[in-house]
């Protein structure tokens, strides 16, 4: 088991990765302050993984809630019905959420401990890749507003997360492929080096080695731990996490949460980034081939659906991104070297929504 | 016009208090960071002052938001409607959002602010005594849910407090009443000397004459922005805030939020905490005469409604200060001297409830 620290002062936490982690519920306990626990789960999870990390778990209170799988189902309502099961259960303040599944019920679960009784403690254990890479890194928690994605939400930091890579060798292809895609943005946006291994590793990772995965999912906790841990709350650095994410979140709301798999919006966000880095003269011909190369081999789309270019602005435009009106945007000046910035063409930009 | 800081280092605000500031916006000027501002008010507020409020304010993007008044639309549904605002009229995470009313528009604003996302800025203009002496300092923001009172919200301290003693004239005399509970919690938890005063002054008072609405005001703000600068997070010391709220929350579940104003089930639960207290032996008969005349001279009541005694307790169990199971209780050893305690007789408590 490999573990390290997300370094955030006196909310500072250790991320543990192994694979068969889940079975050694110990790993746990002295992250769980009080006697009270509620795992939150999903539909497709739960049957898979809950009661082996339920009976390995010994508290004076202990229950779960099993939530709807998908996107679609990440909102207030559904928020409200963790809640439900708290009050009804008379769960204190004391107690401790655990997250288990992926983004979406780390989100919620992180969403709902933030604002249960104000603020309790909260254990995340992300069982997809784009969890494991993202989501379980950097204390962003929310719901979806039906006019915006993640809209509603806090930083609130989890005790500690555990990764098994264990539990990825049951993850469906293609959602083992979307995470790949948050993979490939920490390469792009902050380690040549690392871009440079995957391109080398694609293969090994398409078929799930364990010695691939490790590699890849702690040096993406890490270079997401060092961003965050340099930026807490989003004021500048951290911004550009959002890699083909504005593009990306056009894509979702415009398709309808769940249809482009995140992923795959944010793959084919980054491409657009890239290749408006590209018109902009900051990032080469050949730079933009790898990207384009990296993204395809990880059999994961460039190109968006098709969507009128005044559409995709306006709904860009909604983008929490957006500062004071003017749609900022994260672009490469070369791989591995990401900056924010609203000093584009707007023509090209246009452009490349069209063409795209 | 008065002005003192509450201290929370970075998160450290300003308090004005006089007479006739709502016609000065520019007092605001300085605290409103970007150039989008949405106005949250509710139906009785709104007709009466929120067109003075707008037509001082200048910015790019300026809204309104009235909400149904009351303390049962304290809830994630109404809270989603000033969402569907924000996101509607595009608001970005630059925005400043405007609480203009009493205790439930000023958690629910606060929340809102709190979650959008993932916090924005906020001010506060609280148009109640309760919400002046109370809920405009210290950061609370929550919403209530089916099983229970402001179960789910955060902390977010404001950007400054407004508060303007001219719109108190025009406050229904039951909720101006109420409203004192909140100022005798003040003297009763941390101040004797304060109680005297509140003794000598309450005529004046409840005449609502400038002076003593200043001073009252002023001290009250004080002595909370003092305890909440020494435990912003409420782990300790806080907790004395809640002097009556354990036996007020319970008060005000079972007969349904909006029978019992806040502040007379505070005034009830005080009386009860002190009763508890002398039953204890911690406080004398005398001083306990003196919180019950005291509590009557502004003509709140000193004794709950019926509720069976199982069901009282039940109430009070599922309130947020109850840890790990136990009830803890805010009691007083002496006029001024408040503890936090489990450490009480439980069939002294038991009689407090029946014989109340």
């Amino acid at each position: 088991m490999n573990v390290f620290d997300v370094n955030l002062g006196e909310r500072s936490y250790p991320i543990m990765i192994g694979a068969g982690l889940l079975s050694q519920a110990d790993l746990l306990s002295p992250y769980i302050k009080g006697e009270q626990v509620l795992v939150v789960s999903n539909e497709t999870i739960a049957p898979l993984y809950l009661s082996k990390l339920l009976s390995g778990l010994d508290c004076d209170l202990l229950g779960s809630v099993v939530l709807p799988d998908g996107e679609r189902f990440k909102n207030l309502e559904v928020l409200n019905t963790i809640f439900d099961t708290l009050l009804g259960d008379r769960y204190d303040r004391s107690c401790t959420l655990i997250a288990l599944g992926g983004g979406v019920v780390g989100d919620m679960t992180g969403f709902a401990a933030a604002c249960y009784q104000r603020g309790v403690n909260f254990i995340q254990i992300p069982t997809t890749l784009l969890a494991q890479v993202d989501s379980s890194v950097g204390g962003k928690t929310a719901v979806n507003h039906m006019k915006g994605k993640n809209m509603i939400g806090a930083f609130h930091q989890p005790q500690c997360v555990l990764i098994d890579i264990e539990i990825l060798k049951t993850l469906p292809e293609r959602e083992y492929r979307a995470g790949l895609a948050e993979v490939i943005k920490y390469g792009l946006i902050t380690d040549s080096a690392f871009f440079c291994w995957l391109e080398d590793h694609m293969p090994n990772l398409l078929k799930r080695e364990d010695a691939a995965l490790l590699y890849a999912i702690e040096h993406s906790c890490r270079l997401k731990a060092w961003v965050v841990s340099e930026d807490e709350k989003e004021q500048g650095l951290r911004a550009i996490l959002n890699l083909g994410h504005t593009f990306g979140h056009a894509i979702e709301t415009q398709q309808g949460y769940g249809e482009w798999l995140h992923g795959e919006a944010v793959a084919a966000g980054m491409f657009m980034a890239a290749d408006l880095s590209n018109r902009m003269g900051w990032l080469s011909d050949e730079d933009l081939a790898r990207v384009s190369t990296l993204i395809s081999k990880a059999e994961l789309p460039i190109s968006p659906p098709k969507i009128p270019t005044e559409t995709f602005i306006a709904l860009m435009a909604v983008d929490k991104k957006a500062l004071g009106g003017r749609i900022r945007l994260v672009l490469l000046q070369g791989l591995g070297k990401a900056v924010v910035t609203a000093d584009y063409d707007p023509s090209s930009f246009e452009r490349v929504l069209s063409e795209a």
